[in-house]
């Protein structure tokens, strides 16, 4: 039986800015349609800006974050909150100035495929 | 912004035997390719038999509960556990004699297909 408790492995540093780590419990060769994580972002880590082809599902877990779709004002997401990522939006996620921020992600389907763009920078993040 | 915290709605009676509540926070016409539900059952509560086409994961985020795939021994789950149900394999999960258990349960398409089948019975549920 996998577990999701442990914090995991750190995130790769091209993708993620600050100290974020990542437990991978559903992986592309389980062949489960889906691609499952529990990412946890120390205080001002976060995602760089990108995409998914499948969409994006966030659940989250523990903490205080931002979540952000390009052209919109930064949203702040909270312990319950579940994001929807539409299908190919833009979009960035982590946590707030002063708390930690852990969530579930789930990118339904056994493709990766997410687009990597730009880190999201402390000038756009300090405007929450 | 939608919110798992809410137990939800009581689960429809034809599926599942005793007391559980379904709040499902994407629906297939959310067009993210999955559906997921966080799922409470009170003591001794379970699903019926049933099967999912594109497969299922749960993550058990409280209490004790049990799953079985068809020909095999009861398996205790416990908050933080991961279950990958294979697809079309035969299953069921619920709460333990003794504690309730709530999990986070994702399958990954929008397309419902779900093939229930007949309820758990007290002598198979009482073999754990």
């Amino acid at each position: 039986m996998t577990s999701i408790t442990a914090k995991g492995e750190p995130a790769p540093k091209e993708y993620f800015t600050g100290s974020v780590w990542v437990n991978m419990v559903v992986k592309p060769d389980d062949h489960l349609n889906s691609t499952i994580a529990k990412v946890t972002f120390e205080p001002k880590a976060r995602t760089n800006w990108h995409s998914h082809p499948y969409g994006q599902i966030l659940i989250v877990t523990d903490g205080i974050g931002y979540y952000q779709e390009k052209g919109k004002p930064i949203q702040i997401i909270n312990t319950g909150d579940v994001v929807k990522i539409p299908v190919n939006v833009e979009h960035w996620h982590g946590a707030s100035h002063e708390s930690a921020m852990t969530h579930i992600a789930i990118v339904p389907t056994d493709q990766t495929g997410t687009v990597w763009l730009t880190p999201v920078t402390d000038i756009d993040y300090n405007k929450e």
